[in-house]
C-alpha cells in the first residue's frame, strides 16, 4: 500500500459520509421545537402509538449496513475496523443512487447468536437491515434469524443483491440467444453466499436443470454428509443426477455462472452448448479470462468495471431498499427480488446486445425503476404497510 | 397531543438528520476509488494498522448517542422508538454546535449487561459513546462497565454534561457573591444521575461542606442500608453529620442545587445564608418558582429557556466531545470535565451578573472554547493520542 501516491487514500481521509441536520436551529424558539420541550410532545405521541416513529423520525428512510468484517470484498476476514471503508462506501451508494440514509455498523463479534442479538437490540431506530460481507454459512442463519425476530426488511446483499443482477443479466442474455428459462441447462460454480442465492433465485425464476458445484464437485444425491443450505440445494438441483466435477456439469450446458475464486479450464468450457452464456464473476480475477470466454460463449459478463456487462450489486440494493422503505415492507420476498431483476432487464429492453445485458450503474433511471417494481411486488405479496 | 396544530410535528416529519456523502461519485473512475477496487486498498491498510481507521474513515469524528429509553427528558420510561426524536435532536446539536457526527441508537433492552455488551460490539466504527436518558442506578454501572472495555470516551451526558454546566454556573455565582468553593456550604437535592454527578464534581472542584438529599432525606452516616453510589456519597459528604430532611440541610447553606422532581418549601429556603445561590433545575417545574426563589437568593438559575441563567447541557457536550475527538482521547477524565466548566465560566468573565452566569447557547465561541480546554486537559492527563 502506498499512502502517499495512491489516490484512494486522500479520497478516504476522514471518511466518506457525515450526519447532517435536515432542520436548522436559528434561535431559542427553534431549539425549543427541535429539542426540549417541543421534542417531548413528539416522543409522547410515539410512546402512545409506536408506528408514528415512521412519520416523525428518520426511521422510515434509514437502514443499517452491518458487517462482522469476515468476508470483505476479496480480502476475507479483515476485522470490523478494516471493513468500515467498504461499509461507508455502501452508505454513500445508498444515498447517491436511491436517497436512502444508511448507517455503517462494524461488529466486534463473529458469533452467530451474538450478531443476531446485537442487531435486534439496535434495530428500533431503523427501517431496514442490509447485511454485508458476512462469511458463509453463518450469513444464512443470521439473515433467517434476524428476519424471524424483526418486522423490517433484512437483506444480505452479497446473496440477494448479486442474485438479482445475475438473474436480470440472464434474462437479457436468454432473450438475446433465444432461450426460455424453463429450457435452460445451467451450472453455478460456488456454493457460498452468492452461489446459494443465485441458485435459489434461478429455481424461483423457473430454471429446472441446474447443477451447483462447490470445491468438492457437483452437488447431488451422490454427495454424502452435506448439511444446511448445501443439503437443501443438493436435494433441489441436479435432476439428471450427474456426479463429478464442473467439467461433467458443463457438458451441453447453456449457462455458466461463476461466483467462486476457482478457475475453469478451456477444456470444460469447450463442452458447452452453442451460443453459450458465460458469467465469470469472481473478483478481481474472473473464473475465465473474458478474452478466452469469448471463444466459447455468445454472451460474457464479469464483475469488473473494465469489461462490458459488469454484474454490480449497486444496480440492485439501492432500489430494492428504496422500494421496500417506500411501502414500509416488513420483509423482502422472493417475488420482490424477482421484480427487481425484471425491472433491470426491462430497462435494457430492445437495446439488448452481447455487450449490453444490464443497465449502466450511472443510468439515472435504475433506482426509481427497481423501487417501483419492488414496491408493487411487496403490495402484491401482502408485506407492505403503505 | 395535537398532530395538526402543534408546530413540533411538521418540524419532525421524516426526522431531523440524514446521512450524506462527503465525496461525490461522478463516473466509473470515482466509483472505482470510493468503492471496489480502490476501497480494498484502504481496508488492507487498516487491517495491517488498525489505528489508520482514525485517518481514513469517519470514526475520528463520529460518536454514538445511545439510550435505552428509560429516562427520557421528564417523560420516564417511554421505550426506544419514542426516545428517537430526542436522540436525533442530540445528534443535530452535536453537528450544529461542534461539527461532530452523531448516530442515534435506541436499544431494545434495559438489561445492564446486555446494554454494555451491545455497545461494545458496535463500537469499532465510532470515536466516542454519549450515553443518554438511561435511568439510575443502571447508568452508573453501564458507564463504568463500558469505559473499562473501550479505549474511546464514554460520557453519560445526563450526569456529566449537567454537572459541567452547574459547576460553571456556580463558579460565576460564587465570584459574584464573593465566595470561594472551599468555604461554600452546599446542598444537592436529588441523588439520581445528575445529583450524583453534580455532587462528585462539586467535591472534585473543592467544595468541602456538601450535603446530598434523596427522597428519604439527607445522606450521611445515620442512613443505613445504602448501596453503590449513594453509599459512596454518604461516606464522602455531610461532614457535620446532619440528619433529617432538606430543611435541616439548608440551614445556613450558601448554595442549593435541585436536580430532582421534588419541591422545596419557602420555609426551608428562609433558613439559607444571605446572598444565597439557588439552582432549581427540575424540568419542566423547578423545585422553587423562580419568582419566589428571588426572595431568598442573590442568584437564581433554572433549566428553562424562559428564565435567565438556563443550565443547558448543550453548553457542554458538543465542545467536550469536540475536544476529546480532536486529540483522540481514550476517556473523559474528571480534569477534562473541570476544564470544560472553567472554560464556560471564563467566557462569562467580567460580564458576570445575577442574570448572566453562563454563556448563551447561541454564543458561537462556546464549542471551540470548551473543546480547547478539554483537549489541553486530556493531554495533561495523558489520555490523548494526538
Amino acid at each position: 500500500m502506498d499512502l502517499d501516491n495512491d489516490p484512494a487514500f486522500p479520497l478516504h481521509r476522514r471518511g466518506k459520509i457525515e450526519v447532517r441536520p435536515t432542520v436548522r436551529i436559528r434561535d431559542g424558539a427553534g431549539l425549543a421545537l427541535a429539542y426540549t420541550p417541543g421534542v417531548a410532545r413528539v416522543s409522547q405521541a410515539i410512546a402512545a402509538q409506536p408506528d408514528l416513529a415512521f412519520d416523525y423520525t428518520w426511521k422510515a428512510n434509514t437502514v443499517l449496513v452491518v458487517t462482522d468484517g469476515t468476508a470483505v470484498l476479496g480480502l476475507g476476514d479483515i476485522g470490523p475496523k478494516a471493513a468500515l471503508p467498504v461499509m461507508e462506501g455502501k452508505a454513500l451508494l445508498f444515498k447517491e443512487f436511491a436517497g436512502v440514509d444508511a448507517v455503517p455498523i462494524c461488529l466486534d463479534t463473529k458469533d452467530t447468536d451474538e450478531i443476531i442479538e446485537t442487531i435486534v437490540r439496535i434495530a428500533p431506530a431503523f427501517g431496514g437491515i442490509n447485511l454485508e460481507d458476512i462469511s458463509a454459512p453463518r450469513c444464512f442463519d443470521i439473515e433467517d434469524g434476524l428476519q424471524q425476530r424483526l418486522d423490517i426488511p433484512v437483506f444480505h446483499d452479497d446473496q440477494h443483491g448479486t442474485a438479482i443482477v445475475v438473474i436480470a443479466a440472464l434474462e437479457s442474455a436468454a432473450r438475446l440467444t433465444g432461450r426460455e428459462f424453463a429450457d435452460i441447462r445451467a451450472v453455478v460454480s460456488g456454493a457460498g453466499a452468492a452461489g446459494v442465492a443465485v441458485s435459489n433465485m434461478l429455481l424461483s425464476a423457473g430454471v429446472k436443470d441446474l447443477c451447483v458445484c462447490d470445491s468438492q464437485g457437483l452437488l447431488g444425491p451422490h454427495r454424502e454428509g452435506l448439511r444446511g443450505v448445501k443439503a437443501d440445494l443438493a436435494a433441489r438441483t441436479n435432476p439428471r443426477a450427474i456426479s463429478g466435477s464442473i467439467e461433467e456439469g458443463l457438458e451441453d450446458a447453456d449457462v455458466f455462472i461463476g461466483v467462486s475464486a476457482g478457475q475453469v479450464s478451456e477444456r470444460a468450457l469447450s463442452g458447452m452448448a452453442d451460443d453459450a452464456i458465460l458469467f465469470a464473476l469472481a473478483n478481481p480475477t474472473p473464473e475465465v479470462d473474458p478474452a478466452v470466454a469469448g471463444k466459447y460463449a455468445a454472451v460474457v459478463a464479469t464483475g469488473r468495471s473494465d469489461f462490458p456487462n459488469q454484474i454490480n450489486n449497486v444496480l440492485a440494493f439501492p432500489g430494492v431498499f428504496r422500494g421496500a422503505l417506500d411501502v414500509r415492507a416488513s420483509r423482502i420476498t422472493s417475488n420482490m427480488q424477482l421484480a427487481a431483476a425484471g425491472a433491470l432487464a426491462d430497462l435494457v429492453g430492445d437495446d439488448v446486445a452481447p455487450d449490453y445485458i444490464v443497465p449502466s450503474v450511472f443510468d439515472k433511471r435504475v433506482g426509481g425503476h427497481v423501487a417501483e417494481a419492488v414496491a408493487a411486488a411487496a403490495r402484491a405479496d401482502g408485506v407492505a404497510r403503505l
